[in-house]
């Protein structure tokens, strides 16, 4: 057998393979390559080393062992045969007896430490850790892969294979690890219907129709992509939960998705409705302190534990947005959490409560209202209410999920309570997928804010893993809605997100730097261009996205009423959802200090209080956040507020213009697939872009009466807007909210026909790039198509969907054709061909000489 | 005969009466009887005079004779018999000989002087002029009626009529009155298919279904009531012309409208379409200069004329607006008059053509860009190039009908140009005759303006009267929209601006309180408190409006986009139609200067343009029309311009609350139908007020960061917004635009079923009004129910039309229960019943300490 394997190494086509692994290796290079550009394996492809690299990896034995047995080690066992075959280009065996040579031996650190008397191994680890080392033993060297528990062994499988995929050196193999906090589950927000609420890739991999779909092939997928980061838990439906999840018609089905995540170390999890008892349980009360609750709750548990005995636990937004909590029989969140929390502890079972709690109908007109004060407001004063087995679901700002918050004071707030950090993967107010943003470095400055709630070193990523108040649990909680478009995320560049979630909720110490290095070297190649490349686009996409959106911690400036997509600046104010940034004509901002605000800043240790409550020592990047001040206010750059909010805007939209070209420069080294996906994605963000830059800048200008001292505003070189075009069969209309048109109008063109707007072009001749901006009129679709006199240079359809039917932020969309020849009096023509019911709309053209 | 009249003067039934005229007697009292109090008569009631008053007009002769005849001289000798029928409560009788005795002549001049020969009747009359005097002559004594045409006397006539409908001292009658101008016509925007473009009192009287209508009963009404003031011309149909008006199929149904106008003296004219040579000649071409268009338009006017020989002539909307006009053809706005007109000529027909030309796809980015400069510089230039039967009618503001603009400047630029002012009677930015806004103070502020034109004394009157420049024709226009309501006009006091409309075009240097007394009288009763108490009314109504609505001449804050009604500040803003006001945080107005804004001010003469130029001489009530300021600006009266933006909003929607009550005290003066009709017009007025107020000082509190100093906005006592109630199948949704709700937000509630809001009182005991304020949601209909406790204190529907189906400062309305008893703890509950496919919207209840 080790004879026929070393041929296969050099010679696929040996005749001594035997046919089994002959398959084995067909099968694991069909898999390759009908997925591999994909995107569907992620960081996952272990692509064929070759050349010198491989040698790198000649030490490692492709014989495997597994020491102990269980679903989760055959697991670790057949994903390591798995990436070692495929990325070595020869087969990895299993064996079952040690027989002599090399090995890779992976099991349970005890197992292990009976098989191998090697004082390297050690002799514990913490729940969930492993350690990888080799040894000499009798029988020859082995590659060692120890677990505290079967999900260590899987995770050190994975870390195994990471190394090798990223060509790391692993010489000296010697690696210890252990994740930070025992808490580390995804979240998801499908619903049973197959919608995904937040969902940006397509619909639910988990549910359809009302029930758990039939072939979970996409969720064993999904979990094996999770464990590979050390994930282990997940909640599959959303948290504005439906309360048939936890009846007994549905418990065969959640048995079915326990199953299939078992393998990979994940215990599953469910939101529930803290009105179950009234909904499902035929009560007329659901008050947690009812006995006849505290039964309902015990017998349900118990009935699903039944069903799935490895069930995590629930997770529960209650007296949220509407759901029903406590408080309709005034009771405390506590006394919520633990009737539960009381149902679950026999089972080993916990509550994540979501303390994403507040007044939605809040009234803005009162100065001293502010939602931000809600979650602190709401639990600091339960701490030490909660029982052992409830989890605070925090997230990680005061707000929710924007571009730029600081820290929940929360965090530092509790110190008899379990936490967990909520941190958002869906880029939810970040773009949606569309756009890049890269979402680690804005974690990490949370996770390593200093909170100083015990002097300091009370980081929040200290915190929330319980150990600057020595809670047994706690961790990280990330909201991925993944769905079923075949690269997960509907952006490949997205995945770095999940990725880097998984990453540092095992080790939030990581640097954003290496996690996009790492991201970026295992999804895509690590050829020094692409790596600088790529994360490099990914470590500026936050700040480029924050750019040219929301500034200086104002709250994003998107659209909160409807898709929390495109900009729609006045949404947040004037309505009970509490988003203020309260412009004016005077100033911007939301004055939090204690002194003259809402108060908020009292919530924080004294501490980090004093650094907030100033204005002089509030960071610029949060300024806004925490003062209201003049837009004639000057940042420590010598600019002013406001010229900040216009220059940044520029910078924002020229950075992610920029994004586009620096990928086209990785033409050569990207399979064509993903390449051309990615490039599509940035090029419309680069569109969007300046729909945000324009829109930002044209409503800041109007309200502050302070033009832009570059004169930009308004004035974009080669602009003709299209209702200044000479039109046939379109109308002018207003675009709402004005700032998200150029010109606040569009030229309309209803459905039923076909409109053109036509433009003597009188400028240069040269070669000119053309840009049209248009607005995606519906769910359906429209025929665009743009001719200089009698040539068509571009045409397209326009089918994407916004969430929004309406000329507006969300809808409006770029199109430039590239490199068109124009001569004085040429005739610049758009023509939109409906089809009905859908209409079309035109917000302006661009010409600009060509820069390719 | 005359012992029998004096029988019936005693007595009505005395047997000497002949039956002839009793049944006379019976018909006028019967349509008195019908029509008295509906407003159908509006001031042509002729209401009996009774007491010492009828004997002041013991002297009026019973007896008339026509010296003369044709169909307007019959129509003087019916009105007469009828007016002096019904006032005096005993028969006038048409004689055809003289006779001995007291007697009425009238007739024409040149007749009457050949009759009777006494010093004191003039020698001669301008054309419609009359005189009114009374003479002894051999068969005795004579009070003669003479015109200087058919018409004159028909107007001599009626101002008899008037004279002793109001009570006024005829003992020495002697008036010469001559109009102060040729042109006294009323445009109506009637579409052929029975619609009416901004009409707000019922569908068309002359036309339906594409013709018109076959009962022409209302236009001859109609025609007495113009006639009565001295109305001689009448456009029926659009300025947005139907091609077809003037097409062979048509000509008939003028035929038969002008026939019903001709016996009042009153002309018929249409609207045209520019392009009907394409659209109903078979042309390929419009172009004016084309010899098949000009022969076209010979042809048509020719045939026309046939049907209606005394037609007026044509009204022409060209280039303005969408309407297809020379431009098309690179001619001038003469070459396009001078076409129709010269096809006129031979009929002694004349065209009048708009001046209302402007770009309505301005780019708003522009701050030279005015909308103002339109009409003069499309028009002076052309000065000299009309032929003499063009008359150009220009709007009497540079805008458009707005609640406070300065007078056009092309008045004053035009010398070889015969001109007409349009006034709109129609209420279509001042309340839409659901508010009563009194015009003509508005109206006499621009005919009194002295342009400057040549030296002083060029007043706006004097100037569209020809006679500064000595042009031989020119007048009057006013846009007057009644339909098929019973009062014309929809609302009673609404009719006195149609009737100040035809006395000021009759004689532009009467009074408004002259013209507010008269029509009280004649409309209403002349007891002093009811005369005081309307024309009061009437003569604040305008700055009432003005005060709750647009300040300073910034232009109405309506929504112009949309239905023209109520507040939507920013509506006007970022659009091409250039009704801007440029608000933003620093300031507001529109820099007209030529110094530093759109130059529009030299457009006047110097030195009108001197005051206007200057900061400080232009009037504050036209501040921001020529200058844009910062809110801090201090006016005249030592406020800064935002303060007395939200005092006047609050004086105003006080005083127009105080209308309610003064009308009230009229009750037992005026008959139970029209008091109970205005009042509710007043109520919903006084509502609608506050909306407005709120709106705008809402709007204005947050963009400029200004508080009010009396800290007003936002705190109204006893409000409790919708929102904050508790809510039964109510929504909380936010109101378009923000400012039109109280806290921007409403409860909605969805069409198919029952909401309720609950608020449970916590005041003093008491008895309070219980005001809601609520929004009209469609077309359709809803119920709205309030109760305090068990007791449902009051219901009604809501079925008003607005031309708005949603929530916003249109649609939202108040209804107040009045003298409700509250004791804490009483729970307030406002129903909406929807009935599908409407729903329904609640802004707010508001409980205040009951006034009554």
């Amino acid at each position: 057998m080790a004879r026929s394997r070393i041929a296969v190494r050099g010679n696929l086509r040996s005749p001594s393979v035997s046919v089994a692994h002959l398959v084995l290796l067909l099968c694991v290079f069909r898999v390759a390559d009908v997925y591999a550009e994909s995107g569907y394996d992620a960081w996952l492809r272990y692509p064929r080393i070759d050349g010198a690299v491989r040698d790198r990896y000649a030490s490692i034995p492709r014989r495997l062992m597994l020491a102990g047995d269980s679903p989760v080690l055959r697991t670790a066992r057949d994903e390591t045969v798995r990436g070692l075959s495929s990325l070595l280009g020869e087969p990895a065996v299993p064996i079952t007896s040690r027989g002599s040579g090399s090995v890779i031996i992976m099991g349970l650190l005890d197992r292990i430490r009976m098989l191998v008397d090697d004082p390297g191994v050690p002799t514990q680890l913490r729940a969930d850790g492993f350690w990888i080392g080799r040894v000499v033993t009798r029988e020859g060297p082995a590659l060692i892969v120890a677990g505290q528990n079967d999900r260590g062994v899987l995770y050190g499988a994975f870390a195994l294979l990471r190394r090798i995929a990223a060509h790391a050196d692993i010489a000296q193999l010697n690696e210890r690890e252990e994740p930070a906090a025992p808490v580390r589950w995804i979240n998801h927000w499908d619903n049973l219907d197959g919608t995904i609420e937040r969902g940006y890739a397509g619909r639910s991999i988990f549910f359809d129709s009302g029930r758990v779909v039939d072939d979970l092939t996409r969720v064993r997928d999904y979990a094996r992509l999770l464990a590979s980061v050390g994930i282990n838990g997940l909640t599959i439906n959303n948290v504005n939960a439906n309360a048939q999840v936890i009846s007994d018609a549905f418990l065969p089905q959640l048995a079915r998705v326990a199953d299939t995540l078992r393998p990979w170390g994940i215990a599953l999890s469910v939101s529930i409705d803290f009105s179950s008892p009234m909904r499902i349980g035929g009560l007329d009360t659901f008050d947690p302190l009812d006995a006849r609750v505290i039964s309902f709750w015990k017998g349900r548990v118990d009935a699903i534990y039944k069903a799935v005995p490895d069930l995590g636990g629930f997770v529960l937004k209650a007296d949220s947005e509407g759901r029903l909590g406590p408080s309709a029989y005034g009771r405390t969140h506590a006394d919520a959490a633990n009737v539960i929390a009381r149902a679950l502890a026999p089972h080993n079972g916990a509550i994540f409560y979501r303390g994403f709690v507040y007044d939605h109908l809040m009234d803005w007109r009162n100065q001293k209202n502010d939602r931000a004060r809600a979650a602190y407001d709401n639990f600091r004063k339960l701490d030490g209410q909660f029982d052992a087995n409830v989890i605070l679901q925090i997230k990680h700002g005061p707000i929710d999920f924007q571009v730029r918050e600081p820290a929940s004071p929360l965090f530092g707030a509790l110190q008899k309570t379990n936490q967990a950090i909520e941190l958002q993967i869906t880029q939810e107010y970040l773009g949606q997928q569309r756009h890049v943003c890269f979402i680690v470095p804005m974690w990490k400055r949370v996770l390593d804010f200093d909170m100083q709630a015990k002097g300091t070193g009370t980081q929040v990523k200290s915190l929330v893993s319980g150990r600057v108040f020595g809670r047994r649990t706690g961790g990280f909680v990330g909201v991925s809605n993944v769905g079923r478009d075949t690269n997960w995320l509907g952006h490949d560049l997205a995945m770095s997100n999940l990725y880097g979630f998984g990453r540092l909720a095992w080790n939030p110490d990581l640097q954003s730097r290496q996690i996009a290095d790492e991201w970026t070297k295992l999804t895509f190649s690590d050829t020094p261009q692409v790596v600088d490349t790529i994360a490099g686009m990914l470590l500026e996409s936050w700040p480029t996205y924050e750019n040219y959106t929301g500034p200086l911690g104002a709250g994003t400036l998107t659209d909160i009423i409807g898709v929390h997509y495109g900009p729609g600046i006045e949404s947040s104010e004037r309505n009970g959802w509490g988003q203020w940034h309260r412009s004016n004509g005077t100033g911007i901002g939301m004055d939090r200090t204690v002194a003259t605000g809402t108060g908020f800043i009292s919530q924080y240790s004294p501490a980090v209080a004093a650094v907030y409550e100033s204005l002089t020592s509030t960071p610029d990047d949060l300024l806004l956040f925490f003062h209201h001040v003049p837009y004639t206010y000057k940042l420590r750059s010598g600019k002013t507020v406001i010229q900040h909010i216009y220059d940044s805007h520029y910078e924002g939209a020229q950075n992610a213009a920029g994004f586009v070209e620096r990928w086209r420069r990785l033409e050569k080294f990207i399979d064509p697939e993903r390449h051309a996906s990615v490039l599509a994605k940035l090029e419309y963000q680069a569109g969007h872009a300046i729909v945000w830059r324009d829109a930002v800048n044209s409503w800041f200008q109007w309200i502050s009466g302070v033009p832009d001292a570059m004169g930009r505003i308004g004035r974009s070189p080669g602009r003709v807007e299209a209702e200044s075009m000479t039109l046939e069969r379109f109308s002018t209309g207003a675009v709402i909210p004005w700032e998200t048109a150029s010109g606040a109008q569009a030229a309309i063109c209803s459905a039923g026909g076909t409109c053109a707007a036509r433009h003597r072009y009188q400028g240069t001749a040269g070669i000119y790039d053309i840009a049209v901006q248009y607005f995606v009129e519906s769910d359906g679709a429209a025929r665009y198509a743009l001719s200089v006199g009698s040539r068509q240079v571009e045409s397209w359809v326009a089918d994407a969907q916004f969430g929004s039917n309406t000329p507006n932020g969300h809808t409006s969309t770029r199109r430039t054709a590239h490199r068109v020849t124009l001569a004085p009096g040429d005739e610049i023509r758009v023509e939109v061909s409906t089809m009905p019911p859908d209409g079309g709309a035109v917000d302006y053209i661009e010409i600009v000489p060509s820069d390719r």
